[in-house]
C-alpha cells in the first residue's frame, strides 16, 4: 500500500521521497529539527492529530526510526534530508511540500545547538555557526512558510526556546545569542502576522529534557529521572498540540514549560 | 436527588450551603471570583473535568445563574458569599470546603478590579482598594490552599493576570500596581511549592474580554466582536484545564492570550 | 546663625522644624526613607548638589544623626517624622515644605521592608504591613509631588527597587510583591508625567550594602566587603545624582546596579 | 608637533596611522562604529577624560572630520578603517592598539544597522548582513578585548542597544533578530566577566537620535527636535562616562535613554 514518492531535489540533488501515498484532503506539518526526543515526540503528537509529518533533519538517514515508527501506525510522514540553513533548499522544500504534499499548515522549528564555551574560549566559527543553525534557519522556515500562510490566511508556526532565550549566561554566549535571536524573530513575526490569521508561538523549554544526550551531560540527571525531574519529550509536545488548538481569538504568544523541581 | 446542606459560615455568619449531594471522592475545585464571564468559565471547565465547584463571589446571589447552569446538568457546585480579602473569612471558607466538601485540588483566583484614573485622580482609598482585592486577596486563598496541598504535596493554583501585570501605563498606577503584585506572588509561590507538588501558573489575559461590561466600557467593542477580536471566556478556560493537566515534568508558570489582531 | 522653625503639623500634633535657614532660593530635595546607609547617602549627595534636604523618617530622633553631619558643612537639611503610609501626613508634609522651605524638585521614595518567610509562615499582617511601607507610602509620596512638580512642569521622582522587585523567590512573597507594585508605579507616573516634564526613575539594587544590617543578616558579608562586593551607600547616591541631571531628551527610566562579583 | 605613524596593517594590507604622538601614559577607549552622531559624541566625551580614542569605521575617509575636531583640541585620536564584521581584522585592530598605543580600557560597541522590511520581504541577505554588522561584530570586538582586558583584571565594556533589543516588532525582524543577539551577549559576558573585574553593560536607546539620518527618515523630527524630543548624542553620550566611573561595587548592567516624551 506503501507508495514511495522518488523526488531530486534541492541544491544538494539528494533524492528524498514521500514515503506514504499522496497526501489527500490532510494538512501538513513540517517539524524541523526532528530529532531523536522532542522534535520525534512533536512529530508523533502532530500525526495523531492527523497531520502527514513532513520531518526534516540535515541528515536524513538518522529519520528511519521515527519514519518507521509513524508509518508503521499507519499515518503519514515524509522524511526530508535539508540544511535548513541553506535559503534555496529551504525555498524547495517548502515548494515542494505544497505542490506534492498538501499545505504546511503548521511548522515548528526546533533545532538546538547548545555549546558551552566561556566567552574568550568560543571561537568565531562556533559563535557563527550555532547561530546560523538556532537561529537563520528559523528566520528561513518561518519566511518562507509564512509567505504561503499569508495567502491562505492561516496557520500556526512555533520556535523552541530555551532557558538561555531569555536571560544570557556564563559560557553561554553563543547559544543564548542565537536563542535571543530565535525570540525576537517569533514577536516580529507574531505582531505582523497575527493580524492575519497566523499564529506565531514560542515555548521556552527550560530544564533537562529526558534524553541520552542528557542522562550523559547532565550531572545528576539520573536522580532527576527518578524524581520526574526532567521533561518527556511527549509532554513537552502536548503543549504544541495545544498551541496549536487555540482558536484565533485567545492565542498564546509565549509559554513556559519546566519540571516541578527545577531552580529557576 | 439534590440535598441543599445548610452551613452558617464565616465570620459574617452568612448561611452558605451546598446545593449538591456530598462531594464523595470528586475534588473540589475552589474558583475565586467567579463572575459572569471569565470566572463562570472556568467554573463550567472544571466542572466538565468532573470537580465538585466551589463558586466564590462577595455577593453570593450573584452565583444563582451559574449554579442553575452547573447543578442543571448534574454536575456538583457550591455558591459561597465570601469577602476574600478578609483572612478570617479565606481560613473558614478553605476549612469548610475541606471539611464538607472535599480536598481543594484547583484553586483558581480571578478576581479583576479593573479602574482608570490618571496618577493624581488616584485616590488613596481607590489605590489601597484596587490592591486588596486584585492582590491581597490573591495571598490570603493562595497561602490558604497551599497550606492545605503542601500536606498532600499536590495541587493547582492559577492566578489570573493582565496585560497590566507585566506593564504599568497611562491611568493604571492602582490596576497594574496590584496585578504586578499578583504576579509577583505567583512567582514566588511557584518557586516555593513547585518542588513540592503543587502548580503553580500566571496566565497573563491580554485583550477585551467578551463580555457586557466591555461592550459598555471599550469603543470597537462590537466591531472587534464580529472578526473575532473579543477573547471568549469559554476559550480562555481552555488553558486554566491545559494547566491542570500538564504533568508535573513539565509545567507552564507564565502563558500569555491575546486575540490574533491584538496589539502588543 | 542657626534658626530653629518649630511647626505643630500633620495629624499627629507632633512638632517638626526646620533647623536651618529659611530656604532662599534653593530647591528642596525630598528624601522618604532617609535611614543610616543609602537614605542618609542620598540626602548627603543632594545636599553637595545644592538641596535643601527634607529628610524624612518615621522616627524623627534618628535622624539626628544625619542632621548634624548635613548642618555641620553648612548644608540645609530638614528632618520630618512622618509616617509615610498615612495620606494625611504626606499632603501636610508636602504642603508644609512647599510652603516653608521651597519647592520639591527632587523626591526620593527609599524605604525598604526586607522580611524573609515562606508563604504559608507569612502572615497576613506581615504581608499587608511590608506592601503599606514599600509601595502604598510610594503612591501617597509620589502622587503627592507630582500634583506639585506637574503645575511646575518639572521634577525628578526616583524609587529603589531591589533583586525582589523584578524577580520573585522563595521567601519573598510579602518584600517581592511590595517591591513589584512600586515598579509598576514608576512606569505608570514614567509614561504619565514624562511628557508633562517631570522624570519618573526607578533603580533596582541588586546586592548587599555595606551596611550594620548586612553584616549582621548576610552570611559571608565581611569577606565580600573585603573584595569589594558590598554596595557602597554613596556609590549608590551618585547614580541618584546622574538621574537627577539627566537632561530631558534623554532619560533613564530603569537601571540596576550591583557589585561586580554578584551572581545575578 | 603632529606625527603620523604609518601602519600597514589587517589583511586588507590597508594603512592605518596614527594622527598623533604615541600614547604615553594614557589609556586607549576603543569606538567601533564611531559615526557622525552618537558614535563620535561618545568619542569627544571619552576624549574629554583623557583617553586616547581609536575611532573605528569600516571607511577610514569618513573618521576626517571627527579626528579633525578631535585631534585639534590636542586630544589624541586614531582612525582605524577596519571591517568588525571579520575576526583576523579585529584581531589585528586590538593587537596594534594594545601594542603602539596602550591598552585598551575602555571598548564601545556602537554599530546600528536599523532596516525595516516585512517579514516576508526581509531577504536572507538583509537578515544574515545585519546580524553580522550588528552583532557578530560585538561578539568578535567583545572577545578580542576581554581576552586582553581579563590579563588585566580591568577594563569597561559597553554596547549600545536599542527600542529593539528588548522587543520585537512589525518590520523589524532583522535589526531586532540583532539587537537581542547583541543583548544576550552583553549579559553572558557580564555575568562571566564581571567577577574577574571587567564591567560590560548595555544601553537601550529608545528614541529617534538627534542627526541628519533621522531628520530624513523620522516623519515628525523637526517638530520633536523643537521640543527636545530628540535624544542628543552628546547627552547619550554622558552616559557611558558614567557606566565607565562607576566603581566595582556599583555597576548598571542596562540601562534605558528616551526623551521625556517619548511613547514607550
Amino acid at each position: 500500500m506503501q507508495r514511495v514518492i522518488p523526488l531530486v531535489c534541492f541544491t544538494t540533488k539528494r533524492q528524498f521521497s514521500c514515503t506514504f501515498p499522496r497526501f489527500a484532503g490532510k494538512k501538513a506539518a513540517l517539524i524541523v529539527g526532528a530529532g531523536d526526543s522532542t522534535g520525534s515526540a512533536i512529530s508523533r503528537a502532530f500525526a495523531n492529530e492527523g497531520f502527514h509529518i513532513c520531518a526534516v533533519r540535515r541528515n536524513k538517514e538518522k529519520l528511519s526510526p521515527l519514519i518507521s515508527e509513524i508509518s508503521g501506525k499507519g499515518q503519514g510522514i515524509t522524511g526530508l534530508g535539508v540544511d535548513c540553513r541553506k535559503e534555496d533548499q529551504v525555498q524547495e522544500m517548502v515548494k515542494q511540500i505544497e505542490t506534492d504534499i498538501g499545505p504546511i499548515e503548521v511548522a515548528v522549528h526546533n533545532i538546538g545547538a547548545n555549546v558551552h564555551f566561556g566567552i574568550t574560549q568560543t571561537t568565531a566559527r562556533v559563535y557563527y555557526k550555532v547561530w546560523e543553525m538556532a537561529c537563520f534557519s528559523g528566520f528561513l522556515v518561518g519566511k518562507e512558510v509564512a509567505t504561503r500562510m499569508r495567502e491562505r490566511g492561516a496557520g500556526t508556526i512555533i520556535f523552541t526556546g530555551a532557558t538561555a532565550s531569555v536571560r544570557g549566561g556564563v559560557g553561554f554566549s553563543a547559544f543564548s545569542g542565537a536563542k535571543f535571536g530565535l525570540r525576537s524573530l517569533s514577536q516580529s513575526m507574531a505582531r505582523e502576522l497575527g493580524p492575519e490569521g497566523i499564529h506565531v508561538a514560542h515555548v521556552v523549554v527550560d530544564g533537562g529534557i529526558d534524553t541520552p544526550f542528557v542522562f550523559e551531560n547532565l550531572p545528576g540527571a539520573k536522580e532527576l529521572a527518578k524524581i520526574g525531574g526532567l521533561l518527556n519529550p511527549d509532554e513537552i509536545a502536548q503543549n504544541y498540540i495545544h498551541l496549536f488548538k487555540q482558536p484565533k481569538s485567545a492565542w498564546t504568544q509565549e509559554m513556559d514549560l519546566r519540571p516541578y523541581c527545577e531552580k529557576w
